[in-house]
């Protein structure tokens, strides 16, 4: 690769954070996340002190994008326990518990909610010792932790990302598995920041990622902000793309990666890596290995969240099909392993085989 | 295959229809059409006697499939002529030239706009001698009969298209080529109304179809309407539909015809047609002989219609991407002839190697 300028760190807006109401300690506190339900045509930023509203957050993909959903659910149980009454660092990890549990039904698919909230069930669990103003503490400060370490994750996906482009390249991507999914430069995106940074110039197709369009609204936004090209398809239009113009890579990123490699990702990602292979273009998964899920063996084993019809009949402010239609509508499809070229986590580059490479990159 | 009862013939919506305004001749007289733009919410019958209208209902889409495409320029040519003061055939003929090279330029992938053009003018210049009322009824009546040819065409494909249909199958179709594209019964969906017609119970997936919802405006409106039992999913849901429920067949039409099989029709179906060989699910194409464009070699000599961007970022009452994003939105596909499994038009089955089955089915 020829020696290339780095230009300074890209502008990518701040999806989620945590916002303390006093500058000595984390709680009481709020979180701060663009509602993205309203993107592109607005940019609002929501205020939320209630764990029933980050739960409605999460289920009404204010907040979407596995990393980003984990982070809002560690910071939702800060939320939900910083102004209890318990007496004792027991009962207010009894309370934990029961804020985790009400977070884990917002949500079934992405595996990142459920090990962010297991990660702070265990902490509550561990230090039941603690006063309860000194837990509450530590959990705040954990899902604080939790969207650092989401960020520094990402530049390090980045990095290792690098490795898959050249200058002049042209990626297709599908849904939005950038910052707007983690708490910085994304998943699926952040080689592509990264590269810009470089001074490489990179082209991007985005799908629009029927039915919640966010390729549309939220990829082609922030590609956009970043001052990044991007042309905005059809998902149908993918295929025509890959035949008649150049594409180099896939990039995508994921919501829960079996030990065998099998990709839960956003709808449409399955029928991506098809096209991908019968083009002969490589399919990359970016994920942080919070999405790795090495308790299930394959992709069949993940739980396939169905989302309202309305969501497609009625998505877009007028009703586009006739009453009382049956619709079918999955939000997530696998992709078999044996389509994917490679999955970049923050620790590496995991080849196939993946059920002998993933492993590696867990911790015990 | 088991003997099935025969039951009444489909309902289904006249789509084009020439009104004359006395019982004995047919001009002059207007056309009636239904405008596709406001289904599935409203069904509404344009009447239109002017043929600027007729070009901007066919650039507009408010008629579309490329039977129908076929049938409105004819009658929009009959309409063009029909108050002409012009004193002689020839004067006449050459008004008529006039409104053909006028109405080709409403659309340039569907071939049976040509197609049907090209009759009329020849048969204007053919007939020359005609005095000018005699001449304006004759193109009139050839444009009915262009109408009423289709619907038998229709019926013939759906005949020849039964023997890839068995009870209890289910069909996916992108697009509409039904009713609405033609005068009766469709081109890819006779089959389908047919077998209903013999008592089969026969199960559809109608991909939406992006930008302008033909599936779901349109086909999911037709099939409902006929009492026949269809699910509309998102394009990039048929790969997903493919692997985990049971797809017997993928039927779609075609708006053009190459002499190789490689075939033109909405964006999205040469993905489809990837999408099926992945999962070794034949894929038909359904079209009248008219289609056949025999003068091109292969696919990639059709023109593909680009369309307006604000087809794909306002097509919904609001804007889903953010404003000056680039956007490429080609019309049409094509599908190359390899992904075929056979191709039915009204004279019959013609099968690969299309380069040497197609020309049987034109006249020379």
């Amino acid at each position: 690769m020829p020696q290339l300028p780095t230009l300074p760190n890209m502008s990518v807006p701040k999806t989620i954070e945590w916002i303390s109401q006093s500058r000595k300690r984390l709680v009481p506190g709020r979180i701060r996340m663009i509602d993205q339900t309203l993107l592109p045509n607005k940019l609002v930023f929501l205020e939320i002190a209630d764990v029933k509203k980050v739960w409605h957050a999460i289920k009404t993909l204010q907040v979407r994008g596995a990393p980003a959903i984990g982070i809002a659910a560690a910071m939702g149980v800060a939320v939900a326990v910083q102004n209890s009454k318990a007496k004792s660092g027991m009962q207010l990890a009894r309370e934990v518990c029961k804020a985790t549990d009400y977070l884990a039904t917002s949500r079934p698919t992405a595996v990142n909610l459920f090990w962010a909230l297991n990660r702070i069930k265990k902490l509550a669990n561990a230090n039941t010792r603690l006063s309860p103003a000194e837990l509450k503490e530590l959990i705040a400060s954990t899902a604080v932790a939790i969207r650092d370490e989401d960020a520094a994750m990402c530049r390090a996906i980045g990095q290792y990302g690098l490795k898959f482009l050249k200058d002049g390249y042209t990626v297709l991507t599908h849904c939005n598995a950038g910052s707007l999914a983690t708490a910085e430069y994304g998943t699926a995106l952040a080689p592509i920041y990264t590269a810009i940074e470089r001074g490489m110039k990179i082209r991007v197709y985005a799908d629009e990622t029927r039915p919640l369009l966010q390729g549309a609204r939220l990829t082609a936004w922030e590609l956009q902000q970043a001052g990044i090209e991007v042309t905005l398809i059809c998902d149908n239009m993918a295929a025509h793309v890959m035949k008649q113009r150049h594409v180099n890579a896939v990039f995508v990123g994921a919501d829960r990666i079996a030990a065998n490699g099998d990709t839960a990702n956003k709808i449409g990602t399955y029928g991506v890596a098809l096209l991908a292979k019968a083009h002969k273009i490589p399919f990359y998964v970016f994920a942080p290995t919070s999405t790795f899920d090495l308790s299930l063996k394959k992709g069949s084993e993940i739980p396939i969240e169905e989302r309202p019809a309305g969501e497609i009949t009625k998505g877009f402010g007028k009703c586009i099909a006739p009453k009382g239609i049956k619709v079918y509508a999955p939000a997530f499809d696998i992709t078999p392993a044996e389509l994917i070229t490679a999955i970049v986590c923050e620790k590496g580059i995991a080849k196939p085989d993946f059920s002998k490479s993933l492993p590696g990159y867990v911790q015990a």
